[in-house]
């Protein structure tokens, strides 16, 4: 109780100064001691670093971690190494931080005592929901997806879609045979063996260059790179084209609107000739990790289109694009479709994982077929309320937009002058969402390391592509350093 | 570092208290305010629950919540409901809560700096570990397994059974191709269409009443119940028969050793004949979900020995028995099993999961293979580190061993008053982690629900069984108030 009540004294407070210095930046206001640039004091890679990765490679397989942070000194949009270089971050925790480093509303949501409690306490949130879980859950609920007013929580992306697909199966299964229709003995009993009918063949549609996970129906939908599932079985699903456009859009309309109806007719005959039924077409709004490909509007209203002609379902993968990323909330808002995606998932930048969705029938028409120990964890429910309230309570997706059309507008005048490593800009529009092209692709992965020599820790998406994704809290100022950081380094190529 | 410093304060106060009132018992000692009985205090189910299920549907599917817990109020081994009612908890959020509710040693741990920390900069684990990252996964690893001195971090129990069998398809795809050699550019070419050689088939063997998670893959080692996984694809993955003990055991030694051998040649025929080749088998030590069904080390070992001939690896699903729950750290370390299973998940009451191993070749032969963008939640890893530390401090495995034993003493004695209601009680020499079946099955679930009326929240197995899952500080007080309240049902039937 009074941690509570010193909590809420914090609040009131830190409001007050939020307001008193009303002139300075959101992250300014957030972080007064955040770096003014990067500062790199060590050889690359350092000496700690290398050391604490060979030392962590004695307890796991460690062969990943290619940076090792000390998250006690990193503050805003700067992540510092334990050789104490500090990175202006631009990835981000791969697309996840979403309000920086320390950010002291979310330290104030961690110190909650409802969030100890959801940590020392973790209930079985399905059957044992405690009192505050509606309050918690329609936290969620305030910056869902236009249109969606339920939310069924997981753990992970992989996790949330696999959810999303369970959903789909069921729903689909009791559409052929009637949602108040019961199960037959004959469905019951094969199912025990893994048979039909109990177990149907039934497919998810995805897109080649889609990234949806890694566990086994999640790894199924992804088709991006052999290492994501070599030697992992699989279900023979079916994998569409996504466009792939021409840059600049302005210049490419006419050929980029062909390439659209190319792909929309290969989704259709993929729906009218796959072996196995499809329940729903999973899509990611921009293909992020498959190298930010972008489509427009009309490629997605077409694909809304066709699963309503043959009875799918359409599932939007928010994983990446979600929360104010690319300048509205959901990115799939910016297509304005109608009707809505019946489930859209989420993940990273919310730090809590499952999926919205607002049509009923998606509820199975018996309890517990979905459900499972956990049904989620409160703990990251509340963090994501947290970041909710502040993403709306700040105008981030405002905020990101203004300083997204910054960045774009100056990448866009350095990509004149590299027309070969910074070609194919894209994200304009969709606030700091932006990512390009190397027309050499084997010069990307020398550039996502000689950024670090400048003080910038940046991610890549496909094989010869640079992804941008800072946090909500980036600010002009960060673009500045940001683009002249490419700069310097790109005038060595 | 002013919350470290008071938390360090608290830490050696707290241990002050401990040792100074150190002929308490150890539930006493961390909650000297755990009421004394339960307490029914309104109608079942009471106005403020029904409201409140009935409020959560709107925003989720709430219909397998049957309690609505007012976890503020819980402590110990007494959960809360929101009517006011004081329940003696033995079911513990199904089998997860380790260390009673609100326990101050776990308070103290999620008010730590670095949890606060691992809440608001959730790392890409993987990628980006924190300085405290090696720390953290040795405090884990300080409870493992004997012989296991690895672990890989996932999210759920299913998960975790889902990336051992990861590891397991890239280890047996490795063995056959040669640890070091490169994957075919055939297999990195039809992995992308979801074809063999890339996508193998490959199967994982378990058992019938087996209970392995709901995820795709996970559901489909899951063969309990049709609601578990009705309307999912699937692999045709071989199921085996666990054996089916004759109880009292002492009176059907013979019968039983002749049911093992039956099962065991199963397993092999399986290995022999079946049509996929299987990569590894995956078993409870006791099948929980699945009626609490028990075997002797020597069909462990049998196990062992059959996956040893045939090449396959040994996966033990310790998510519902770990951590001290059957009075030894790991169930499985009850059969002395040799050589050691090469993969133990776990989840539930290390409210953390994953699986540990002693295998470097269970490494892939290529980083990124097992790998995902959060690689674990280090808030959840931080609470393993501190439920494992008590558990050894405080000696928790025997300490539920002896109250078990008693536990186990008084319902023999019970069961022979009530042969028809407390039939086939299993669980002696396996601490608290007891069971027993209804003759009349029908009655089962009339029973759970009639214990609450006499202030016991309590679970079912299978169809006709009860099962007890109290946390590791449940007592002989404790058990003499359940003892008493399952005589005080049963002789109402």
């Amino acid at each position: 109780m009074a941690i509570l009540a010193s909590s809420s004294v914090l609040v009131i407070f830190s409001s007050l100064i939020y307001y008193f210095f009303s002139d300075m930046s959101v992250c300014e206001k957030y972080f007064p001691d955040e770096p003014k640039a990067p500062q790199v004091v060590s050889e690359l890679p350092g000496p700690q670093l290398k050391a604490a990765v060979a030392s962590l490679g004695k307890v796991t397989d460690a062969r990943p971690a290619y940076f090792v942070a000390d998250y006690e000194k990193s503050v805003g949009n700067y992540i510092v190494d334990v050789d104490g270089n500090s990175y202006l971050d631009v990835y981000a925790q791969i697309a996840s931080i979403p309000l920086g480093y320390n950010n002291p509303a979310l330290i104030e949501a961690a110190k909650l005592d409802k969030m100890v409690r959801a940590i020392v306490n973790r209930p079985a949130l399905g059957n044992f929901p405690g009192k505050d879980t509606e309050e918690i859950i329609s936290d969620l609920l305030k910056v869902a997806p236009e249109g969606q007013d339920k939310v069924w929580s997981g753990l992970s992306g992989a996790d949330a879609n696999e959810l999303a697909f369970k959903a789909a199966f069921m729903w689909y299964q009791s559409k052929r045979r009637g949602f108040a229709t019961p199960f037959s003995s004959h469905e019951n009993e094969t199912v025990m063996r893994n048979q039909a009918p109990g177990s149907p063949d039934l497919a998810i549609l995805s897109f080649q260059r889609a990234f949806h996970g890694r566990l086994f129906a999640s790894a199924l939908t992804t088709c991006l790179k052999p290492i994501h599932k070599l030697d992992m079985p699989s279900f023979n699903w079916p994998k569409a084209e996504f466009p792939a456009y021409k840059y600049p859009l302005t210049e490419n309309a006419d050929a980029n609107e062909k390439e659209d109806a190319r792909c929309l007719a290969i989704v259709e005959t993929l729906f009218k000739s796959w072996n196995v039924p499809i329940a729903a077409l999973l899509v990611e709004p921009i293909q992020s990790e498959g190298g930010d490909n972008h489509a427009l509007a009309a490629f997605f209203q077409g694909l809304r289109d066709i699963t309503l002609k043959y009875g799918a379902l359409l599932i939007v993968d928010e994983v990446q694009t979600g929360v104010a990323a690319t300048g509205k909330m959901w990115a799939h808002e910016h297509f304005n479709l109608l009707p809505k995606p019946d489930m859209v998932t989420f993940s990273k930048k919310f730090q809590s994982a499952g999926y919205y969705y607002h049509n009923d029938d998606l509820i199975p028409n018996q309890p517990y077929r979905q459900f499972n120990t956990w049904c989620g964890d409160p703990a990251r429910m509340i963090l994501a309320g947290a970041i909710g309230h502040e993403v709306v309570e700040k105008d981030l997706a405002k905020h990101a937009a203004r300083v997204g059309d910054y960045l774009y507008g100056k990448l866009a005048k350095l990509s004149e002058k590299f027309p070969e490593h910074l070609a194919d800009l894209r994200g304009q529009g969709r606030a700091t969402f932006i990512a390009w092209t190397f027309k050499k692709a084997e010069l990307r992965n020398r550039f996502l390391a000689d950024m670090k020599h400048v003080g910038v820790n940046i991610g890549g998406c496909a094989e010869d592509s640079v992804r941008l994704r800072p946090t909500l809290v980036f600010e002009e100022k960060h673009a500045d350093i940001l683009v002249a950081a490419v700069e310097k380094v790109l005038l060595g190529y």
